[in-house]
């Protein structure tokens, strides 16, 4: 193909890669003046517009393709919630002290972090002596480990998500782990709670969090979007936006840190059928499995299969489980996301959220690893369960049966003539205590009366005795025509920074035959921070009404488009905007003004071609609505060969 | 006019509003199924999309028109930067304490509370008798004022805003103001900080807040923005995101929150040019101005000018605070703001934040009185002086002169060969001390050694001697080519969940003739939650295909529609529909089937045309992109008279 581009002939740079994103300021560390704080980024210009620009992608996939409900709910949230969840209890992170400088480490990195190096300096042993005897030299020298110590690790790594506490502390004792920055032992891990603290009110009385997720307020608004759904189950609401969670040490920049953006769904369905009415849709989708069996066994071999033949067989549990997982495939792709980089991990037994009962993870492959960067659990009915449970709220749904259904139960009746006059002042409660009896007690009760009396418990250490003539027990029929039921919930559950990051290392690549620091983002239309550059040739005067021109039809077509006017070289404008990834440029040089052509750059050619200026705003509106390809734009506008890039 | 709609047959009733807002779930108060915590709420379905399309058209109306680079930055923020911001020490309340039950209240709104009390009921004993005297007997006894005390109280409120802590204190003395719940007296106001605190890490060392206004992330990254605009002045930032504030005692529903969402832009400018190159566009927009000077002289009388006029006339600082005021403006109406109940106040002496020099609030009267809904405030240099100052950082601008500047500066010369000898080893303390001498003693230093030794201060308590045949001093003229400069900043920030309610109220009205109860919320299309609502008249599978249809047909013309197939009647969904404040609704009826044909519903006439289904969708495509009006739109399509509405 003429239009191919060689991306991989420089091996990547994550170097090259984190300074183009601090000088164009896609994104930085937060409070970088004052020192920073570790785990708080500010996105800059660029970083922000690709954020909105997949966050509006995000709306128009799950959102409005679906018809979900938004919900935008408060971050502080008073603490009897998170009580209540279980977060107060359960969201932790084990966390081990150096024994000496009393620095901070979450446990499982730690073990990750050792374990990892030594299989790392065990592959340098075990290679080939390297022709550059120096480079050799300045690494710590390489120690060969046995065969059967590094299976052991491996095995470890593989299913390292799935040890407690206690093990990780057991690991640490067993393979000799210390602080690698200190080389001082660690302490037993102990639990820490991931969420922030915060008084509410000018006393400070009322104890709150800061959210770590949106869920709960989906799940406490549950009875008002039942409402709005007009009593109909299933139904889904959606919320973006920020939560925070109070990490020990994080440090792998977008994909570890204390304050982000996310994106979440829940689907409230009925427990006994998770069916999905769209499933026929991406029955043929296929996804890239890692099922918690393969990791169990210490491998992390991906299955590649339909969706639909992983519902049939069971791998993932049901439909509505399984349509979100294809679409999360679908949306990952749509930005820009390396099919071949993206995988869905089922969640081992002890790794599960209190909540779940299953749950898969769409993750993504960067230079730090597979990333969890998608979370798609199913909550069952436990969060609904709970706060109704606490509340007294009504937190269920009801279904008018179509067949009524009956159910056989053991009644008690009293007999009127002699229950009253036997029980005097205990009447009601004897009632009471009848009524509270479960159906085992009255079956057995039932066959007791046939002998004499029976004794049932009253209120506090009473009990009460009854015979025959008091008190008649049968089995009767019950007729329900409305089922009453708690939803269940599928939960997928986005981080917006970690999808980002991972775009960002996807999306980079070098020009070959020039420096490695030449990079490009390659960004598709849809979500490029900047459509289309508009580079007047010269400050000269005569270009500028050209220039606000072809601004004004741009931002009338709906295409966001900004001007470089800088003093720079064409080529230096352009080798810039490579960089923040702007798909498109165009150049507004005399000609532009003399006969009315403008030329159109497109960034991963660098191939410019060259037609009247409303033709060439046509192409490139078409270009990025995506009613056209690069391919078929070149037949519609000659090639230029004129002034040459860079 | 055919089309004219009563919109004032019923009085305004914030009960029949609130009920409608509680019952479509625009929003809700957070957590009601745990009690509730005040200042908190959660946006439901139709209040989030409210909130997104007004926020959609914000980004427009100022980002993208204005080329501003927007950031998304941290809502965590460490403790120094708020130090140095003046936050920590200044960003306060002042609070009264009820001496009986320790109940907190804000002093200004207790003052005003109570005071505006008393005027109505003053205004209620000097009116004549009312015809239903059980009315009147059920409210308290009217107290009625002497005319001096209506004067004073008057002339408060109106400078309400004025007073600091110890006067607010001394108001409640003189006139006697208790809290008006107990009876009891109330303490002498005191500060409360109305930041959220925060712990950061494993440790808790680091102390930090949560934000109470995203601007602090702007200046910080001032430098990068300033590189990003090629070191060019002047340029915006813009940022939309959460802050919080411990409001004391928060009731106003919407209007006073502890949790919100805001936008706020940082415009740097040239301090010695606040001129805008777009001033002329905005020049004729006419404002209703309340300057500080008619306030302090105890009036709220609005005057209405043209902008151009207020910048000329000084009444408004310079043209670039007028340009965002006229903009602001623009921006409120466009969404549906009444602009008869809009003003701008400008902010008197006291009342100011500490970093602001002038500011004027965008203020909208609804039921609770004028609220401020946009401040547009000129910060000066003070938060970049303040943070470079701290930190050591550059966050100045520079200016490369067209004519390089010349000045006289004295200046002192050490004769080589006699000054080393005579100092010895002080020579570098005095040589140093020359130079940290100030302009104006240099001078007199000058003039001193004419008539023999002068004695300069040295370090610490030291002081040196010096001659004439040591030391010259002179008038020497200096070049400088390049200015430095610390930027100014004018900041438009608006809060958006007020604007929001006001909204809310300016579109709400009841149908004429009918019960008061049925409300109509007249939003217009570019921010109705939902634009079309597609209503098939029964649940018959012959009208399901065609329902799909036109979905299908509205989602790619890129309108978003939503279907209510409920088993309600035709009339009852529209009526939950002009609730909802959908714009317009299509009937898919037998016709649709046999004939082609669908019925257009517009909400404020209730009044419905007739067409073909491909011409109803291009008529209401232009009717919600503005392209069409109704007037135009019914010429279009013929009156339809069948089913009706109801």
């Amino acid at each position: 193909m003429s239009n191919a581009v060689n991306k991989t002939a420089h091996a990547f740079s994550k170097e090259n890669l984190q300074n183009l994103l601090n000088q164009r300021f896609f994104y930085a560390p937060a409070f970088d003046i004052y020192g920073g704080c570790a785990g708080l980024y500010d996105y800059g210009p660029p970083g922000s517009a690709l954020q909105a620009n997949i966050i509006a992608e995000w709306r128009k996939h799950f959102i409005v393709e679906e018809g979900m409900y938004e919900l935008d709910t408060t971050i502080m949230t008073p603490a009897p919630v998170f009580e209540t969840s279980g977060h107060v209890a359960r969201f932790a992170d084990w966390m081990v002290k150096d024994t000496k400088t009393g620095d901070v480490l979450r446990a499982d990195h730690l073990v990750k972090n050792v374990l990892q190096a030594r299989l790392d300096s065990n592959d340098d042993a075990r290679a080939p002596a390297p022709a550059d005897k120096k480079a050799a030299k300045k690494k710590n020298a390489p120690v060969k480990l046995e065969d059967d110590v590094v299976a052991a690790y491996e095995s470890i790594l593989a299913q390292l998500d799935n040890y407690s506490g206690p093990e990780l502390g057991e690991l640490c004792k067993t393979h000799k782990i210390a602080n690698p920055e200190t080389g001082n032992d660690v302490s037993d891990p102990v639990e820490f709670n991931l969420m922030f603290g915060a008084s509410i009110g000018p006393t400070g009385h009322i104890p709150g969090y800061l959210r770590p997720e949106t869920a709960q307020g989906h799940f406490l608004n549950f009875q008002r979007l039942y409402e709005f759904n007009n009593r109909r189950i299933p139904f889904a609401s959606a919320a973006i936006g920020r939560s925070f969670r109070n990490e020990i040490s994080p440090r792998a920049g977008l994909l570890r840190v204390r304050e982000f953006t996310m994106a979440e769904i829940e689907h409230f369905v009925d427990p006994l059928n998770k069916d999905h009415t769209r499933f026929d849709e991406v029955r043929d989708t296929v996804l890239s499995l890692l099922p918690r069996d393969v990791q169990t066994q210490g491998s992390t071999q991906i299955v590649k299969m339909p969706i639909g033949e992983a519902v049939d067989k069971g791998i993932v549990a049901n439909q509505t489980l399984g349509y979100f997982l294809a679409r999360i495939s679908i949306f990952l792709l749509k930005i820009g996301i390396n099919p071949d980089r993206l995988r869905f991990r089922q969640h081992m037994g002890n790794e599960m959220a209190h909540y779940a009962t299953d749950c898969w993870d769409a993750e993504i492959q960067n230079s730090f690893g597979w990333t969890e960067c998608v979370g798609c659990a199913d909550r069952a009915a436990y969060d609904l369960s709970v706060h109704a449970k606490k509340t007294g709220a009504n937190l269920s749904a009801t279904e008018q049966l179509k067949e009524p259904i009956f159910t056989d139960e053991w009644v008690a009746e009293i007999n009127k003539k002699t229950f009253g006059k036997h029980f005097g002042r205990d009447t009601g409660a004897v009632q009471q205590a009848l009524l509270e009896l479960p159906q085992a007690e009255l079956m057995a009760a039932q066959a007791g009366l046939e002998h004499g009396p029976v004794k049932i418990p009253g209120p506090g250490f009473k009990t009460f005795e009854i015979t025959k003539d008091l008190v008649t027990i049968s089995m009767r029929t019950k007729k329900e025509s409305v089922r009453t039921y708690t939803p269940n919930v599928i939960e997928p559950s986005f981080g917006l920074g970690r999808i980002l990051y991972c775009l960002l290392e996807h999306s980079y690549w070098a020009r070959e035959g020039e420096d490695a620091k030449r990079g490009v983002l390659s960004f598709n239309a849809l979500v490029a921070p900047t459509k289309v550059l508009i580079v007047p040739l010269s400050s000269n005067a005569e270009l500028a009404p050209l220039v606000t021109d072809v601004s004004a039809k741009l931002r009338r077509a709906g295409i966001h488009a900004r001007v470089d006017d800088s003093s720079a070289s064409i080529g230096r404008r352009y080798a810039r905007n490579d960089e923040l990834g702007t798909p498109y440029g165009v150049t507004i040089d005399f000609a532009s003004v003399h006969k009315g052509t403008m030329t159109l750059r497109e960034r991963d050619t660098m191939k410019q071609r060259i037609g009247p200026i409303d033709e060439v705003i046509a192409v490139v509106t078409e270009l990025i609505e995506g009613s056209l390809d690069w391919d078929t734009a070149c037949e519609r506008l000659p090639e230029y060969s004129g002034q040459q890039d860079v």
